[in-house]
């Protein structure tokens, strides 16, 4: 299949958040629709932990993608109003550089040298992107989970980038519940001898390790209203068990396997570990300038000037309580943005937003056709 | 320290329910208080995964049990009018009979030699403490967490044997995500080369693994409200970081390793992963005789003969989550059991009957006193 991914070289040096800076660095990214003549119509996805930029076919990558339903001609996301672009997050192994990639002062990959990162750092490479394409404000900035994180810390460095910005299933500061999950995720990599600090290859890779983050991302992305109704206690063909012992006997265990086969070498252990702890860092607090952790996110909120904003929660999300999208929008509100507050009682849980795109679709369908 | 465990030789042969048997087999127990001349006073806990029989401290153990507020003279479980038992439970390693301890026949330790384990061979050992203590029924059988799994167990196989119930924090059936949760626990611990197939020893222990499954646990039983209260974002003082590469930060990571330092050493990994899967296998559903699982479970309730019950959940609990109690509670009343429902709002989640003794004594106590 053909790749529809551009390539955006970085300004060189680029900066990071915690140190450091990268050289030669790039940023892949996928883009739909035009831009209009004021170059006024721009939307920007900061994506998830995992996904890669490629959130919609295209006339060069046929292959559906990770936001299918929502972007597209007529779609809640509408290609033929918006030019809307994808980056692959700064870090991630998709394409754009992270410590999977190759380090061009040493012609070898980066692995754990790799300059610390921060989301706020994904979010300022997103913004370099799209001044690259010679716009200077966004229409929309649009952040999902770890993406959303990665939209509030860009717009704190970059005050007045969006017009409008949809928030869906994150929070301004990591809590920890979601520090715990992600800490642990990251420890079964560690603790996995073949990752070996970083320097594993395709022969000796820690698969066990990332069988295990994974399958613990899938348990707290989902929710246990979804999986009663979806799986109850349905067992698995004795024919298709394997003969280890304590090996899977129910549909749930096997649907888990699946997902992380999918998962494990498809997805960089390095990468994934940077992220995760980009995630558990981010603290939008840290822009407000007051010593309450509440009063700070919200004077952080305020300086970026924001017109219009639309945050999305789900009832049943474990990693992202709907209480902190609810708090966002209360204090998105109070500092001036005309917001929009939707909290949907999809089953899904965190991943609601990927696959429950009937209910996703339509609230932020209504809220960009209102722009 | 003493140690106040008494010892109950189970009958040999002791047939398990899902075949094979167990010769010369044993029950570690303590009590609490006196049996009355009509022996119709007692009670007798069957307890979560890990604990051991002591409950509570007693003259010949003055260390306080893991139930040490609920149990005593005067408490909820007031021992000046109830003789209270409390047994280790059958495959679990504090001084029972399970995979970790000696198999008479050779010799050996069992290991994965042990048969197949049911919560109702766990619920059917107590019930042959019970008698072989001279008590024909209880006054109570009191079940927390799987050790509510295992009550129902053993009321489904004897029933009539208890007046009253009180069913704490569990489930007449394991759903999917709490199985999907037990079944990657028991993974990272299966994953863990040095569990070996079940013949690790103290050097080669599956310490990892161990530590993977408790800090699951932990997270699972725990609360996201409890620990945005409790630990927010502190982080440790630098100077108590490891230097580990992703190495802890914040106070919430080096909560749950003390946790699992705790646990790794003290509870044996073949006996865990007995009784875990134990728990994804019961199903009150198998003894109602009907092809739906809700009339099932209601038809299993109505066969034990129950006079009154007290169901407690918690509303923060998501391994056992409060619906589950909820319709336990209906069904026991629309079987004819006289039911007092309790649902708190504890933030402890799961851990909540353990931890929220103030609420869960005053629940308890009321119903016993009303006994």
């Amino acid at each position: 299949m053909a790749d529809a991914r551009q390539y955006f070289d970085l300004p060189s040096p680029f900066k990071m958040k915690r140190g450091g800076e990268l050289r030669g660095a790039r940023l892949a990214y996928e883009t739909w629709g035009t831009p209009n003549a004021a170059r006024d119509n721009a939307v920007l996805i900061l994506t998830g932990l995992s996904p890669s930029a490629h959130a919609a076919r295209n006339p060069t990558d046929d292959s559906p993608g990770w936001w299918e339903d929502l972007v597209g001609p007529g779609k809640a996301i509408d290609t033929d109003r918006w030019f809307v672009i994808c980056a692959n997050s700064l870090g991630s192994c998709k394409g754009s550089s992270g410590p999977a990639s190759i380090n061009p002062a040493t012609g070898e990959p980066w692995r754990l040298e790799f300059p610390e990162l921060s989301l706020e750092d994904v979010g300022n490479a997103g913004f370099e992107l799209v001044c690259g394409l010679g716009i200077e404000r966004l229409a929309t900035l649009i952040g999902c989970s770890m993406g959303g994180m990665s939209a509030l810390g860009c717009l704190a460095h970059h005050p007045g980038f969006a017009r409008a910005h949809v928030s869906v299933c994150t929070a301004p500061r990591a809590q920890p519940f979601a520090i715990a999950i992600r800490s642990l995720q990251r420890e079964a990599i560690r603790l996995d001898p073949n990752w070996n600090e970083g320097r594993y290859d395709d022969e000796h890779y820690p698969e066990t390790g990332m069988n295990i983050a994974r399958k613990l991302g899938v348990i707290t992305y989902r929710s246990a209203l979804e999986w009663s109704g979806r799986f109850g206690r349905i067992r698995l063909d004795p024919d298709a068990r394997d003969d280890e012992p304590f090996g899977a006997e129910f549909e749930i265990e096997s649907y888990l396997n699946a997902h992380a086969r999918r998962f494990t070498r498809s997805f960089d252990p390095n990468c994934y570990l940077y992220l995760s702890r980009a995630s558990d860092w981010f603290d939008l607090a840290e822009y407000g300038g007051a010593p309450d952790p509440a009063t700070a996110v919200r004077n952080a909120l305020a300086k970026m000037k924001l017109e219009r904003a639309l945050v999305i929660g789900v009832e049943t999300d474990i990693l992202f309580p709907l209480e902190q999208q609810q708090q966002l929008a209360e204090d998105l509100r109070a500092t001036g943005t005309d917001t929009r507050f939707v909290g949907l009682d999809s089953p899904q849980g965190h991943d609601a937003f990927l696959v429950d795109t009937g209910r996703f679709g339509a609230a932020i369908g209504q809220f960009m056709a209102s722009l």
